[in-house]
């Protein structure tokens, strides 16, 4: 509808200033945003980065495979844990326990089950020291959980400037480690995702170890558990997890060969800016605002060489 | 784990101050808050209302009935218009044709279907003036879209009181007027389910009707469409709608009697206070803080007299 573009290129600066509480504002040539089209294809091969095998966890369903990032970077104890569960196969034949609307998916191997070389308790990765050094593409469009938000190593996260201190953020996709009521007691055996509405409640409370990048879908559509929480109510409705495997030791033929954009380029500053302001057509008044958990963090197949 | 409590009791405050942006930012004492059970236990038969028969619709789907309060207070003639078509059966034998992985399912009964009495065209009802005697439970919590959130009339709104403006907010369950380029061409023929992290983006670009308040789980397990935008690509794969029905037009044996909690009431700011401070004893750090769209809002069957 063509006459909304001049709408589109002249409101767009009135119509973002006193929007919301960003503390930074500042006005925006709509000239200088792109579309979400145009920002992926402006990003070059450079703005991309192989997911490092020795990162990347696969878990085989019956119906596909789930694939998730880790994020050692955040919680190297719990992610080396589980890579000592994933080495012992500890995750074979282990099924999805609980399905909550609008929460979480979580799967277990069953309580009981002896964690070998695995530690069962492990201190809190919930929050750590925010290191001069981390990559950390701060969004000026405020939060409402926390001072300061972000994307750092393509994983949504936060910060408070002022105790020093960086977590990761409990955003749809985020990969979980369940615990009991013992802060020292998630040890990566019991696993969850964020399949709803982000509940940033959990932020500081809970240990994230990575994010699932492809395969969202099978968690998502997962039938709803009818018992207290979201548990399935008989082990006939557990849903079956052939393997769980460290993406380095499946054959390379059959690995997911995947590319998340680099969240550190100025090809994704530029693809972030193109979420907040948008610009495509159907839009008629861009928010000029982003939250958190709106960032989409992109992952494609790795091209032919 | 009892040693938690007192950490939580005595932690409450401090870790809850400074913590986000909010502006209204007061200490709160924790013997003041309720834990989510006790908040829904306190409220009495007078904080909950039942739902209108004239303002809530049944969609019929073969395995379930997904269930919708309309909100006619903040879109007048998109319900009018939704009514018109529904008294005309237009919704029998249509099918939800698109759900896309954290966003929307939306359905259609054929872009060449006439519409009858219905109108084709409505001008948008994005947001509209602020009258003073709207309710609102405001959130002092802050929002990344907007000056000011909240919750009206049992569904979740923001609003700028420079301008005077109010409008709905495309939080998960919200129900949406899907519409082409042109801003008129919304006329409730078409409609969206927002079945992702809330998409406050489309907030004022396009018009919300409503929330689902039963079945919300048969929308959200419906397979993704592998199609552009979440588009099932062939007709094989649509998924039928047996009829949409008001309330009312159904025999009341075969209606869904439900009642939701009042969020005007004490009882509901009480509940929301709860899960701002969240006080279970398996949180460890409240975060002090609650996002419009992860505000619960109750819905109970209606208690036998």
């Amino acid at each position: 509808m063509k006459y909304l573009i001049p709408l589109l290129a002249l409101g767009l600066i009135s119509s973002c200033k006193g929007v919301g509480p960003a503390p930074n504002e500042t006005v925006v040539d709509p000239d200088t945003v792109l579309t979400t089209a145009e920002a992926m294809a402006a990003a070059g091969p450079e703005d991309w980065r192989d997911v490092d095998p020795d990162n990347v966890i696969y878990m085989e369903l019956t119906n596909g495979r789930v694939v998730m990032e880790l994020a050692p970077g955040f919680a190297p104890n719990h992610v080396r844990n589980l890579k000592t569960l994933i080495e012992q196969k500890y995750f074979d034949g282990a099924s999805i326990v609980r399905s909550q609307e609008n929460y979480v998916a979580q799967w277990s191997a069953g309580e009981d089950k002896p964690l070998g070389k695995a530690k069962t308790t492990l201190d809190p990765e919930w929050e750590m020291d925010w290191a001069p050094n981390i990559p950390f593409l701060e969004l000026k469009d405020g939060d409402v959980y926390a001072p300061v938000a972000g994307i750092s190593t393509g994983m949504p996260a936060a910060g408070d400037p002022k105790s020093g201190r960086i977590w990761l953020a409990h955003c749809y996709g985020m990969l979980g480690v369940g615990r009991g009521n013992e802060i020292d007691s998630g040890n990566s055996a019991e696993l969850y995702v964020v399949t709803g509405h982000a509940p940033r409640h959990l932020d500081k409370n809970v240990t994230l170890i990575g994010r699932v990048i492809m395969g969202m879908e099978l968690l998502t559509t997962l039938p709803r558990g009818t018992g207290p929480l979201g548990f399935y109510e008989t082990p006939e409705e557990n849903v079956p997890i052939t393997s769980i495997r460290l993406g380095s030791d499946v054959p390379e033929a059959q690995r997911s060969n995947l590319q998340i954009m680099r969240t550190d380029s100025k090809a994704y500053a530029d693809f972030v800016q193109a979420r907040r302001y948008r610009k495509e057509d159907w839009f008629v008044a861009p928010t000029g605002r982003l939250e958190l958990c709106n960032v989409p963090i992109p992952v494609r197949d790795t091209p032919a060489k």
